[in-house]
């Protein structure tokens, strides 16, 4: 976060942007402290003070709620409580990390309010068993596939095969709430006869997003898939220290990166924080400081580019994270 | 499945071993003739009658049934019909397929009679709105759980660092039923003090299964997610056709490929037939015929190894169905 930060700043200012930040806690140690994982009117603060929310990694494992489930995540806090129904998570290969016969730059929408993760908080658990319920509604189908459409015409990037196409991603040929997405899936393609309106089935997405990352363009799908499938590109594509995403809803948006908090390398100069930076620009991007944004992409793009910025096997950058920023802040 | 079943025909008779088949039609032709996917009376040969069942791809994605899943689908009538519970699904890279630094060689047990599918059929869904319940219960997951940790014990094959480990894959930080799912397996990995017990959370795995598959040796987790990251595995190590699956109860067995039907290439002499194959191997090897099972993973092995059989970037042949048949057939 410091890294981004730092490089947001910078940018800025060199854009005559003057960027003036708040802090608010939350998450595993915001938790121990005050009984809640974020400091209490933040919500409100995010929805109608700041312009933009910059969010980094929070999450304690050990740090447990008394069913099990750990209480410094604040996905369900924020997503939920700010309607950030649209969770982008855009995979693109960087240049230099690695060679790829298929060329990876696709974004995966996610739906972010509902779906198995609704459940979360009110799931049932005795001795004997357990149950979580996957909702879907009309409304919250129909809104984030429009979104995943109007970002396959608006976004920068293609697949491999230049079609803008839209992938449709369920399990509609087993489960009923998986047909009823699909259904209102191809009712709002049809709205859209200039993009392509794709399918797979979740098993065949997984597979297909490893053998011909090419193929895609923009993936819509369920929350709990999504979030597996995020994870999964990200792979494919140097990590999850890469991986920048969105939370975006009609009147609020904020910004994470894909990764979690990784306690056993954090403050060690270790940590990847590309995807922070990525991230950074995903918000300027957002709030109308499109040059700002480009200049920080164009910069992380150069410093792996040039070779200034190697990863080591396990995502961590050989320069360390010091080093990544000072790469990209030279090349701003 | 004619070439599984000349492969097979074939092994068993150099090693003495009369073979008799019977055939059970099933499947989304079967569907359109009676109203059932599968003839009546099947089930209950498949578990009185036959020593082991060998189950071909049957699906036919346009055949649905009123509430919009796919009516040929066997999964549920088979699995729950004749209680198999693990699936279980190796994934190994065949020689010769394509260079990768991490070794990959382990086995997804999946859950197979509850989870997110056991709501297959009774989902909701009306105009507004759809759900599914994932469901789990102490018996189904503990005696997964043993599976698995039986299964590190047994198997052939090893992660790279050697270590038998079990990994436990769950949601278990946002969700309760995957809560409920990590006690269990931690309750029963203390009854395996020689086996590691180990633990991803289903988005983590599905990361590090493509940046580090040769951390794993033996995977445990629910249907739905198990359903996912075997396509994946599969996708890692050549394609769904060179993998291989078992339906395990315990009182009944069947054998499948993981990939299904692919319609548009039945009966071209395209389809890669080598997951039919080492299906058939893992059958024999399941009803005690262990050293026919190694005759025919070997002469796969062999036929890869040679680069007699090569696949196309789709994971088709170069040689043709027939080609992989002739190879392997030749190296009994
Ligand atoms: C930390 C976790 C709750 C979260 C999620 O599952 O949504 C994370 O995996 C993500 O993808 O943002
Ligand atoms: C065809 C489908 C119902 C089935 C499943 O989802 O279980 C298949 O994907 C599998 O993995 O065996």
């Amino acid at each position: 976060m410091g890294s981004a930060r730092e490089v947001l700043t910078a940018a800025a200012s060199m854009d005559g942007l003057a960027v003036e930040f708040g802090e608010e806690p939350g998450g595993a140690a915001t938790y121990l402290e005050t009984g809640e994982p974020l400091v209490a009117g933040a919500l409100e603060r995010f929805r109608d003070e700041y312009d933009a929310v910059l969010k980094g990694p929070v999450g304690l494992p050990e740090v447990r709620k008394p069913d099990g489930t750990e209480a410094g995540v604040l996905g369900g806090v924020l997503r939920n409580g700010l309607d950030t129904y649209a969770n982008v998570r855009p995979v693109r290969l960087l240049p230099g990390i690695r060679d790829s016969a298929s060329p990876i730059d696709y974004v995966i929408v996610r739906e972010n309010t509902e779906g198995l993760y609704l459940s979360r908080g009110s799931g049932v658990r005795n001795e004997r068993a357990a149950s979580d319920q996957l909702l879907m509604t009309r409304v919250g189908v129909e809104r984030i596939v429009r979104f995943a459409f109007e970002t396959a015409r608006t976004r920068n990037g293609a697949p491999g095969d230049g079609v803008r196409r839209v992938t449709c991603v369920d399990k509609s040929n087993v489960l009923r709430s998986f047909a009823f997405f699909r259904d209102i899936f191809d009712e709002i393609a049809a709205e859209y006869p200039d993009v392509e309106a794709d399918h797979r089935y979740t098993d065949a997405a997984a597979h297909d997003l490893v053998a011909d990352p090419g193929h895609f363009d923009v993936l819509v799908t369920e929350n709990f898939v999504g979030d597996m499938l995020s994870d999964l590109g990200a792979a494919t594509a140097g990590g999850l220290g890469t991986c920048p995403s969105g939370n975006i809803g009609e009147r609020t948006a904020y910004f994470e990166p894909v990764h979690g908090s990784a306690p056993s390398i954090a403050g060690q100069d270790e940590a990847n924080p590309t995807s922070q930076l990525l991230t950074a620009a995903m918000l300027l991007d957002h709030v109308g400081a499109i040059g700002t944004a480009k200049r920080i992409t164009g910069a992380v793009e150069a410093a792996y580019a040039d070779g200034s910025v190697r990863l080591n096997p396990n995502g961590t950058p050989t320069c360390g994270t010091k080093g990544v920023t000072a790469a990209v802040l030279s090349r701003l």
